[in-house]
């Protein structure tokens, strides 16, 4: 039963119900017991209403939910994906009053919504798990349907140790899949590694969900996050309702990462009672497209020692990089754990990567793992009961995962036609960054860097003084004033700064250069410049 | 920076990392800020030592991570699961000291894992969604490989739809699904149904996780739950940190739903301070197979209206019922919504379901969907963002939701097929839940009621007092002592009753009716009457 004080938040919410007290209730508020006569008037009087309200009211509104869901912010689906949602709707049924004849979804790294083909050896082998009938006719998918023999070992493989694929697997993922990482990471880094201590997840973002509910504590659990950063991670502890303890990276420097800017951040929150217990590197980074040198690795490394942090490493853009190297944190740290005896065993490290991004670009199916280095096995017997509870990552999701890190290998049947597939996204990703980069340095006040890699480019804009007071006008902040002007004048969907974290005074936006064509390019420059015509 | 006390406790647990400090460490050391220079020798010595300690020992331990992720009880892929998980490595490695040759995992309802096969049309859809390219080829599927024309139509609806399954869909699913299964709704109740109030989720799991985590606002929110329960509502309770307000089904009653149990634990958990919110209901059960009537649910729906309760529908398993008839919570809700105007327009219902049981048996696709009532806007608001923060659920799962909801009807060219692998699974299930009951009558000390639905059964067991003591001796309450032993004597995996909850001084254990054959049940037989002459 509501309290008094609930009666009354009723009652402000909506007096409109209390007019009638249907008869039908009576019988239910005089079975009710009552603590005293003297009370009886006034609380059946209130149980009465109460009782209607109740039946006539939802109980749950923004007021009384989980605060720490309400509080999340998660602008890459926010108010202006759903707006441009809303377009591709109307588009669909064929109206024409909007601007523009298509909407650009520039806001999410979703590259086979966009143009992004799959690679042709992982989807033969799908199709067979999904209908292991097929290979009751293998001449006719061999003759007539483009399948290799490869493809069709790859499925026996995998159908032999999955048995099928609508059986749920074990919670932490199927044992020949983890193995298939496994050897994927030794490769890879030089250095053996453990299928125990790999965990297939769905995508790489319930792998980070999992590992933050073990690391975080309580409200003083605090995770160095660097800023600007894939919204996910202050998602994620927003509604674990633990502390984000940001660092920013270095605009100036390519987006670099300075572990003095680390040290002060970390510093900073001590001395607030911030328990910091783990550091997230996204690497290559997510919005920026920089990645880590190796010396900067070592020094987050060392940091990471010295203080007693948790690494999590979240390499999904692993593939996606066009400048620079990409240099595993499992790597380095074995290696310096290799050349200092002893020194850096303490150190966990839990590395993500996921089927979503790079040449794979397969989102839609879920599939990731994370590995983890110097965890103690308590709590790994944690993590284990923490996926339990989901039951296990979709199969089909986890033989991508098998599939992106045992492709095939020169010499194989289905070779050729891999290399040259996955060699097209990589040049055609790369093509479209360098045009997108290309038309940011031709528009007035914005500034860009080079493409590195990952998916996106994230430009500082800088917005007449009017600009930002129409923004201010409308109670948005400039960067999501400018990014929804876009949309209503484009059709291009991307994701202001402030989304992400930014600096204070700074104002960016980040895109996808995912889309086809040159269209889209040029429409935002149109745009860019009617915007600064119009508040300069 | 550790505290001291943190020191003091590195210092406890290992002490012999503080043997030698490295040299390596003492620049680092000396570049500290010191409070006061009385402080310095002591505080260097400190940080040295840390220092090192630090760098040598995980920071995360059983004492210091999540304590709610470690107070989760999971039992179903608990100690057992992982030891017959271990038994089935053994024998794939073909060694032979152990008196079974194969491991029954009647633990888990996992249909496929054991003997039920996939249903055609599904299989061959979801084939070509994950190949397109062998639409280039009609004539082929047609001819030699068995699909049909409505095979390729649906896929080519789905596709159309999708785009990519490799493709994120919108975050609520892709709206095409989502009428689907809208137009199911409407077939199954007799009331229409709205797109937009259909969430789609990697299972019925993943639905039930989001809607806790909307619910439950802080530790004294209190849900109302089915006991005995599958552990999904109380692992993630204690995660959430909220309240498990347990109702004890009634045994005697088929396992019936009791309003007047229910409200008396409602009462009490009110007394104790206790915010309850939402109650609840798996119908058919889970682990127990009844299936509620539709006066039953009227008057679970008349108490959630009278308290302003949320009701969760659990319905999973609303196509496994042998015994009774499945009413669905939203057509008994809209019914009497329908039939006294304005009455219970406030209740707010939550009903799910799967892809993982029934007839449908993908457990490892990950697909279910849940669909609201009578919920404010608002809150759904919140809902959507917090589901956005996973990005979306799995887009094959999805599909597999479209093709559940919407199979081949009569006159289809899949129909007959379609309708003879439905009826022989149904059947199947039957006759196998119909053996291992007429087993358990034929044990002593075991009752078990006639099956009713779901997958399992959840006999009770009587063991002797010098089996409950060697239990207690060994640290296990007596049914995990009488299923570890049955484990180690047959290979045959079930869940301790304590798994799912169970009154006060009664033993039980689930086992699904999942495994073909009848030799397994003879070597539950066979083991319970050695177990019971054992202890004597």
């Amino acid at each position: 039963m509501a309290s008094h004080l609930d009666v009354r938040h009723v009652l402000t919410d909506c007096p409109s119900v209390f007019v009638q007290t249907p008869p039908s209730l009576v019988t239910r508020t005089h079975s009710r017991p009552l603590v005293t006569p003297l009370l009886r008037s006034r609380q059946v009087h209130l149980v009465k209403r109460q009782t209607h309200t109740v039946a006539n009211m939802p109980r749950l509104n923004l007021g009384n939910i989980n605060p720490h869901v309400v509080e999340a912010k998660y602008a890459v689906r926010g108010e202006l994906a759903v707006k441009s949602e809303e377009y591709r709707a109307k588009l669909r049924r064929g109206e024409t009053d909007l601007p523009f004849s298509e909407v650009i979804s520039a806001n999410i790294g979703n590259p086979q919504q966009l143009d992004q083909k799959p690679i042709t050896f992982f989807r033969q082998v799908l199709s067979i798990l999904e209908n292991p009938r097929l290979l009751d006719n293998e001449q006719v998918l061999l003759d007539h349907l483009g399948y290799k023999s490869d493809v069709l070992e790859r499925a026996k493989f995998l159908l032999k140790n999955i048995g099928s694929v609508g059986a749920y697997s074990a919670s932490a993922g199927v044992p020949a899949i983890k193995e298939s990482v496994a050897k994927f990471l030794e490769r890879r880094d030089g250095f053996p590694a453990d299928p125990a201590r790999i965990y297939l997840s769905a995508g790489a973002s319930s792998g980070v969900n999992t590992l933050l509910h073990i690391i975080c504590a309580n409200p003083s659990s605090g995770i160095l996050v660097p800023i600007p950063q894939y919204p996910l991670y202050t998602a994620s502890l927003s509604v674990l309702n633990a502390t984000c303890v940001p660092y920013y990276l270095d605009e100036a420097a390519s987006w670099g990462t300075s572990v003095e800017t680390i040290k002060e951040a970390y510093n900073a929150a001590k001395r607030n009672g911030t328990d910091v217990r783990a550091i997230v590197i996204i690497n290559p980074g997510n919005p920026t497209g920089a990645s880590l040198s190796e010396a900067d690795i070592k020094s987050v490394l060392q940091f990471a020692a010295e203080e007693n942090l948790v690494v999590m490493a979240d390499e999904v853009y692993q593939t996606n990089v066009f400048i620079g190297k990409f240099h595993s944190f499992r790597q380095v740290l074995l290696t310096m754990q290799k050349e200092n005896p002893g020194k850096y065993d303490g150190v966990e490290l839990a590395s993500l990567h996921s089927v979503s991004k790079g040449m794979v670009g397969e989102c839609g199916h879920r599939g990731g793992y994370f590995d983890l280095v110097g965890f103690k096995a308590e709590v790994e017997e944690q993590i284990y009961k923490f996926v339990s509870i989901m039951l296990c990552s979709p199969v089909i999701g986890q033989c991508l995962v098998e599939l992106m890190v045992n492709p095939p290998r020169p010499g194989d049947p289905s070779y050729l036609l891999y290399e040259q597939e996955y060699n097209s996204i990589f040049e055609g990703l790369k093509k479209r960054a360098t045009a997108l980069y290309e038309a940011f340095k031709e528009m007035e006040g914005v500034e860009c860097g080079e493409p590195q890699g990952s998916m996106y480019l994230f430009p500082t804009i800088h917005v007449p003084a009017k600009a930002a007071d129409a923004a201010r006008a409308e109670g948005r902040t400039p960067d999501e004033f400018y990014c929804m002007r876009l949309l209503e004048a484009t059709g291009v969907c991307v994701v202001p700064g402030s989304g992400f974290g930014q600096k204070e005074g700074t104002l960016h936006f980040r895109t996808t250069f995912l889309a086809p064509g040159t269209e889209w390019v040029s429409s935002i420059k149109k745009f860019h410049q009617e915007f600064m015509n119009k508040y300069r």
